[in-house]
């Protein structure tokens, strides 16, 4: 092992040892770190933005493009956000020590199961420096220990953060060790600490599919992989079209470069001649492309203006495209649907627009996904949506926790067993 | 890929086919197929007994021991506890479908949360028969499909069960491929199980630790590493000391051979030199071997007659006996336990026996293990103690399921939207 890989696992050690102490300490001592640490960020608002300013001059000497450059950038009013995330994070109700199950055993033995922290959680982040202070702040609250390790590009403004961090929770009386930052950039670390199971108990990988992909092969501990949304939307025979319409432009277009906006509509042959010029239109109007299969094709063909139309190739399914580009398939049934989906479904975010409730509850039961929608958007697949209050990731594990991942979804149970003498036959 | 190979992916295919719609199959239709089950086992009970003394003939053949040969064995016996295990999941709660919780978001939309199945189980299991049918039973009252890997001892009576099973639950009305059982016993065949993940979405390994260890780590699927138990029971400064003896004698003798046993003793200075000669003398009635680090000795040095004795060395802390041994250690303090533990627990069970409330609190509050115990033996982690009528394995691990598993730990949850038109702003 380098010495480098020797100073992180003493830092993922370190992490553990506090974990212990973190686990134990009363929602009061948390929440009062939380607001600290809002606290501490304003008042080094100058400190983060020359940080952040050292950091974009680096980027675009490197020649990071604009949509990075973008997301890198802090600004008054983005440290502003950062602050009121972490006061937010402290407003939570701390999910530790809840009591999930309580009851007595026949011999008298009782039996409790107690919400508890996970222990040390792992974090490989790129880009948008907020992720520091999100993660750090969520981990504190549901008690886990963090190790954190963000990407090259905001290496000096994470550096400060994760300094502010790390003070705030002393000044409060947690030991600074419980949240570690990785300050050297070498990439070679990212598969060392995915080796290190006996120090950290789950990864989570924030950022594009392929680093998703990476963790989720490579790491011996457990992974939420997630992220990654092949998105439905089948319009049935049944469904009343104005809203399938809205739905459909709404899922692919409010914000299309994340993981539930829409990837492929699925439409029932029976409506198929009604709906489909109709779409085009309206996804012309917003610049998205349409990949048709060959019966869509001879559909679409007719019709004059509207949306970009190519005839999809067999890759166009199953694909999340991140971009104005969206799938489109006639099928000949609900059943074909439901295949349809079973095969190339990532399990994040499908959706029915359908009046007929048999077809509906069909559908919501038949389909294996985190979350399945009927006649709303696959947009609402959010932690902020589904009033979880924060997000830390959208999991498409069936294990664990599925769907997207607030304080709850990052912790354990244990059982507490207290009796007085009981001995087993 | 082989042949062989080729048929084992082709049969978890199989099983992933038939679990979506095992999924949707009503608890009624499942518990007929429980109860055809116990009745095809009863009517073939002669068919077993010839298969599995065919079993038992070869066993013989190739030396097996005396224990592998008994845990092998039927009889008319344990024939009808096969049966009766099947009646007795039948009449256990249908875990598919409980709405986990419900309620309605500002934007209008009704958020369900609902148990599901995994999808497709694999478990690989050795020598005990009767495993097929536990798991298989478990496996279908919980909507999974499952994948079932024997070991090669057992193979004609696996067979037999397996393809009773299969012609039960046909005759129920669920796809035969819902069960799978691999017939090939050749060993290369778990290592190409292991990375089928994408057919296969938990392994579930049951034998000894060897094949745990060895599926936890090649596993490319989420799997239950569970089954190895390093146990300390803590006698605290304020203990009763004939209940600690009790509780100690008890966790350690009363079934030496499994993982909720004790392994190790952790005794408070302060009552070692009354507790320990005591241990000793109650140790020696019940031929368990007593591993003493230096402290202890001085203290036992002293004493005649009683368990035998023999300096512990320092892999005597952190191992897992199965035997009728156990190291014992003089501790300072609840600190100095604490520490013990979080360095050689396995996350298990651990017990501490102490009449000081705020001692026993701090010790289940800060044990990080699947099941803490106080003033109670070990023994008692075990899923039909705690009432889940029950058990297909007791997790170490700490994400989705831990401590004893039943039905519903082998469940995943999905989220159900329905809307009306709703789009997200």
């Amino acid at each position: 092992m380098t010495t480098t890989a020797t100073t992180l696992h003493d830092q993922a050690l370190a992490a553990r040892v506090a974990s212990r102490r973190l686990a134990a300490t009363p929602a009061g001592v948390k929440n009062s770190a939380l607001i600290a640490i809002a606290t501490a960020i304003e008042a080094n608002r100058e400190k983060i933005l020359v940080a952040n300013e050292k950091d974009l001059v680096a980027a675009r000497r490197d020649g990071l493009n604009f949509q990075m450059l973008d997301r890198m950038t802090l600004n008054a009013e983005r440290v502003k956000d950062m602050a009121d995330a972490a006061r937010n994070i402290a407003s939570l109700d701390d999910p530790i020590g809840e009591i999930l199950e309580s009851r007595d055993l026949a011999s008298g033995l009782n039996l409790e199961r107690v919400r508890v922290p996970l222990g040390v959680i792992g974090v490989i982040y790129e880009s948008r420096p907020n992720v520091t202070i999100d993660i750090a702040t969520l981990c504190l609250k549901s008690g886990n220990a963090v190790v954190l390790r963000g990407g090259k590009e905001c290496i000096l403004t994470n550096t400060v953060l994760a300094e502010i961090v790390k003070n705030s929770i002393e000044t409060a009386g947690i030991p600074r060790d419980a949240v570690q930052f990785v300050e050297s950039t070498d990439r070679a670390l990212v598969k060392e600490m995915l080796e290190m199971d006996d120090v950290i108990d789950l990864m989570i990988p924030r950022g594009s599919a392929d680093l998703v992909n990476f963790v989720g092969q490579n790491a011996k501990m457990p992974a939420i992989t997630g992220g990654v949304g092949v998105c439905h939307t089948y319009i049935d025979v049944d469904a009343k079209l104005d809203d399938a319409l809205a739905i459909v432009v709404n899922a692919k277009v409010q914000r299309p470069t994340v993981c539930n906006a829409l990837d492929t509509v699925l439409v029932h042959q029976a409506i198929a001649r009604q709906f489909l010029p109709e779409l085009a239109i309206e996804f012309g109007v917003n610049n998205v492309e349409l990949r048709a299969d060959s019966r869509s094709m001879s559909v679409l063909d007719a019709i004059a203006g509207g949306a970009k139309i190519t005839p999809a190739r067999s890759d166009d399914f199953g694909t999340e495209f991140l971009a104005l580009i969206a799938s489109v398939k006639i099928v000949d049934s609900i059943d074909e649907a439901l295949d349809h989906i079973a095969k190339y479904g990532s399990g994040h975010s499908e959706a029915i627009v359908s009046e007929n409730v048999e077809s509906v509850e069909r559908f919501l039961t038949e389909v294996d996904a985190g979350v399945v929608f009927a006649n709303t958007s696959t947009r609402f697949n959010d932690g902020a949506e589904f009033g979880l209050g924060a997000e830390v990731a959208i999991s498409t594990n069936k294990l664990h926790a599925r769907g997207p991942m607030g304080l709850k979804e990052i912790t354990s149970y244990k059982w507490k067993v207290r009796g007085q003498g009981q001995i087993r036959q």
